[in-house]
């Protein structure tokens, strides 16, 4: 496949040495970890060195606070169910904002039809959360905020450090979802001040559907996974050994190599925002200019779909989205972009790029010149851009 | 490592077709199946024809109706709270027996936390359950029925379809955690006439970490992961696609070789219990003789710690276990054990011996010499032995 993936927070491709643990693993540790015999043990130290590793890249205090997964989404309904119902003789209040990933939306959907009530807070038209509001939606029942820690579909980082500043003020409950963050921008638990951190491996090259949950020592979650004494009572099942072996390789190369990918990101996405208007004409970008990923730009492109520069993309071999690809199949207009003030049309014509460490110039280069005939031939049957032109033409 | 694995309930090997089509997947299919492109068109129908295997497996109606998971405690979560959470305006009651597994026990202990209500019925002496106290157990209020398939303690196989008749009369949801049997035992959905089932990967040589649920089409159900629109809407999450594209080959296999592993783990299971008066005296066979796993015996030594001779057995290179690994931790006498009537000390004496593919009948004679003589050294230093020599000595 010569495809060129610039929809990496759909889904990154596995680097090669994790590639390689992994097809190890899969021959040589097929053991489950809670046995107590030799095949076990193996299994248990692969286990406990991955868990080490993942512990490292967010900086925990001590590698138990990571609690395996299987994934961002597990992780995220962990967090923000597992605190709900073991808080709930505490209060039934959540805090969140308005432009979560449709993980923490839907999970709080879910707690509403369980008698629980949940605030949002506004976003500034670069998508940040102010504080204030924050301090401002806690009241006495409130048992949870969850503030996202950088959002997938526009890029913007929310100030976090600010916001657990009040969560500790106000002895509530502090998760943040920074499953686009982690591997991908400096994380440390400790600095942010959180008590609950979902995180995946994904974003850093590793595989897909394995993910972890920092839960701060002594925090009380219930499990959503009920059984086994695995992950020290707080996760039932036995583990994706596979998977996880994968991650703590990916997590010691992301730390290893931060660094050096994030000089390569931003140079590609500076490149990209700078030759972009000698392609294309009447566009946003959406997102906060300096407090965001450095490796996704949002377009909003006026007076098309989309969904069809997608199309048109993927049948010249280039991968971009238009939002996360979980919520490919929704059909809706963003609820992030209408957050930011974007109007139905333009969150429609929006298009989410997002580079990874296996990206050059020359494919930002050959990107957009395709998008520019893309967009071209999008608007000669667009019939509000013909609209638009006469309006013009008129004013002439 | 040449160690000889008798603990196959715990963790079998990966098959070499199933590792090579995992190690294959893992270099050139790192898409989302959620994507709209290339990338995730490739990763989307690997995972489609991972459904259609696993549904032939268990005989679906539709492949639609297998949900995949993170394993089989996420699929018992799942089904049991699921059911309890989206029927919770019809009833709060639901059945079950004494002999689950822990994870149905603890979903059932976590929503009784919750002002569910749960009627447990007892088992015979084998470990059966008999269908009339499950009918006489429901009452107006009850929503669900959960009992087990095959019982990864005994091996007892439950009476499953005479119980659906039961529910289906009573028009209340059954679910069967069929983790054990699946790929094991011939399984067939539609016969069974369950509304829900619950199956991994691994015990039929794929990899851990993944598994799946099956539920009857236009059964209701919320999911106990919310979020994104995968798996028809009934899972969110990115899938584990190494492990489904695994578990799809496994299960392929599965149903192509179930005769052969059938007549092979049988055949090894007649000869250890044929062979092991010649080997020990004093102990039982725990579970039914004829409806039980063929590649399960339960064997409670008179006089000794089971846990000791898994330890002994360790050394000499033969992985058994006390009973599950998932409750290797746990160091309360089985409830399993105590239910079909063992003492407390009988029950501590116990050891679970788990066949699979990869065993011979020089394993089963070479593990019967090692049984021996850990045995004999255990029973030397025990106390209860002593004693009840002295009493025979007296008696004499």
């Amino acid at each position: 496949m010569s495809i060129i993936n610039l929809d990496h927070i759909s889904a990154a491709p596995i680097l090669p040495e994790v590639q390689e643990a992994m097809s190890k693993a899969i021959k040589t540790n097929y053991g489950n970890p809670s046995s107590q015999h030799k095949i076990g043990d193996k299994a248990s130290e692969a286990l406990e060195t991955a868990r080490e590793s993942v512990a490292r890249l967010i900086n925990a205090a001590i590698p138990k606070e990571v609690v395996f997964t299987s994934g961002g989404t597990e992780s995220v309904n962990h967090a923000i169910k597992g605190v709900a119902f073991a808080h709930a003789d505490k209060g039934n209040h959540i805090v969140t904002s308005n432009i979560e990933h449709n993980v923490v939306l839907r999970s709080l959907r879910r707690l509403k039809m369980m008698d629980y009530q949940v605030t949002s807070v506004p976003v500034d038209e670069y998508g940040r959360v102010n504080p204030d509001h924050v301090a401002k939606a806690i009241r006495d029942e409130t048992i949870l905020v969850s503030i996202m820690h950088s959002n997938n579909e526009i890029g913007t980082i929310q100030p976090i450090e600010e916001i657990s500043q009040i969560t500790r003020e106000k002895k509530v409950l502090f998760h943040t979802d920074a499953v686009d963050s982690v591997g991908v921008v400096p994380i440390d638990v400790q600095k942010l001040g959180v008590d609950l951190l979902s995180f995946a491996s994904n974003p850093y090259y590793g595989p897909t559907g394995v993910g972890g949950l920092y839960i701060r020592r002594g925090v009380k979650v219930w499990p959503i996974l009920d059984g086994g004494v695995q992950e020290n009572n707080k996760r039932a099942g036995s583990e994706n050994l596979i998977g996880i072996i994968g991650m703590g390789v990916a997590a010691e190369l992301a730390l290893r190599d931060l660094d050096s990918r994030l000089t390569h990101v931003k140079h590609l996405r500076e490149k990209l925002l700078q030759e972009l208007p000698n392609y294309l004409s009447e566009y946003y970008i959406n997102g906060h200019p300096e407090k965001c990923l450095p490796n996704l730009v949002s377009i909003s492109i006026k007076y098309i779909e989309g969904e069809s520069v997608v199309l048109m993309l993927d049948e010249e071999d280039f991968a971009v989205s238009t939002r996360s690809a979980c919520a490919a199949g929704a059909l809706q207009a963003s609820h992030v972009l209408l957050s930011i003030g974007r109007d139905f049309a333009d969150a429609q014509g929006t298009m989410v790029v997002t580079f990874g460490v296996d990206n050059t110039e020359e494919d930002i280069l050959r990107f957009l010149k395709t998008l520019q005939e893309a967009v071209q031939t999008l608007r000669e049957i667009s019939p509000l851009y013909t609209q638009s032109r006469k309006a013009q033409a008129a004013q002439a």
